[in-house]
């Protein structure tokens, strides 16, 4: 499995580096690609609790934001009544189906894939805001190898010196010990990374890997948590290896939010 | 109770025109009032079905849409950028919760109080988008009488006419002659009113009436679902005669973002 792992990330990691360095129509394509996916591997793992997720709202609202992103991002003068009407539509919409299709249960079933809309689709719409931005590529690169760093870390150090452990329902393999070798290497990863391109010097650099570490670990948590209670172990099965496309991506949609608004702060 | 919920409808009503005349701060505080109460009121509902709605959360996402709609509404160069920060510190709030508390049933939980704040607080925020658009004043009032016109036509039209059910499994009292009747009322309403102050003709404000009438049956509709699939009966207690917030805005969650965006766009 670790084999198989590797190999797949050799091949699938130069591409989606490529098409991060590309941007433009690529990225905006590959977002609607994986974010299609990362919806229908949310229906499907509810399906696995006898919950029926609405795919047909879900997918279009994705793909929605993600258009919505790409051509009139912030600083757009339509941008804010635009995202509102793309939401509004939704809300509207899910219920309505809802209605014409009300059944004991179908009311729980809307509002969940109302919520996983802005949790799969809203989130991930800010790869395409960071790389928007000025200097949008090295916040990208801070964000996804901050994460990395903070996976890959935790990893080795959970090997090594793993024992207590950090939140035992919820995911068990995760420790205390694991979390501080993470955090130490997103640290250095953001120290190293962060002066090059982002206008930010080592120190803030730093502080922004420990942050990327911790918010990577509550992303990674709240997925975890979401398979666990529909009782699934993996999202989907995309990426042999890494499981489905919300297994691989479940930091980087609580991280590339938080990276996009320090950076839009700092630097509107 | 007809003459209980007449009395409260004839204090209620002078002071919410009156404060819908006022605008400014007035309808701001009185806006976050019936939203606060709205989200607690669906806290309520859903607590009867065994559901743990995070009021704290959920009505701190709701004041924040809310100061959001009376200080930095569309036409604000930060009105997407904040907008979107909110709704990102909402969703990951929520989720970080979600997972601090976790339980069997908390991921649900935690999902469907998401939605919550998207139905009760985003949808509500458009009675202050509306209100601060030039001639706002006569938007919102097209928006609510043409909405108290097809709830009052269906009222009679039903009692009169009404033979064949609309949603017998959702809202068994309503028929498709009251449907019309209220549409009636609604058209005739929309193509006196609209004329006054939004600039669009008696024509154009028939057939805006008739959208409303059905919007408003949409609205409607989805909360009698809701409570039906909580097994509740009201949704609140708060004006006498007339159950909760959500049971008296349960058409107006509709009705005022569909109005928003039409005058918002024709205008822009």
């Amino acid at each position: 499995l670790l084999s198989t792992r590797i190999l797949t990330a050799v091949i699938a990691m130069p591409l989606f580096l490529g098409i991060l360095y590309y941007g433009g129509i690529a990225l905006w394509l590959l977002v609607s690609l994986l974010g299609s996916i990362g919806f229908w591997e949310f229906g499907r793992m509810w399906r696995a609790k006898g919950v029926e997720i609405d795919l047909a709202v879900g997918i279009s609202a994705c793909l929605a934001l993600f258009a919505w992103a790409h051509f009139i991002p912030p600083g757009h003068r339509f941008s804010a009544p635009v995202l509102g009407t793309l939401v509004t539509l939704t809300i509207l919409l899910t219920l309505v189906r809802q209605v014409a299709r009300f059944r004991d249960r179908s009311v729980t079933d809307a509002l969940i894939g109302l919520a996983g809309i802005f949790y799969v689709g809203w989130l991930l719409s800010h790869i395409l805001l960071i790389r928007a931005l000025e200097s949008g590529l090295w916040w990208l690169a801070v964000a996804f190898f901050c994460t990395w760093a903070a996976d890959t870390g935790a990893y080795f150090a959970g090997r090594a010196f793993g024992r207590r452990k950090l939140a035992p329902q919820v995911s068990p393999g995760k420790t205390w010990e694991g979390f501080a070798g993470g955090s130490l290497l997103a640290v250095i990863t953001g120290a190293l990374l962060a002066p090059y391109g982002t206008g930010i010097g080592p120190v803030w650099g730093a502080g922004l890997g420990l942050l990327i570490s911790l918010v990577s670990v509550a992303g990674d948590l709240a997925e975890s948590s979401l398979k666990r209670h529909c009782g699934v172990k993996d999202s989907g099965a995309i990426l042999p290896g890494h499981g489905g496309v919300l297994d691989r991506f479940d930091s980087s949609l609580f991280v590339l939010p938080v990276v996009y608004y320090i950076a839009y702060w700092l630097y509107m």
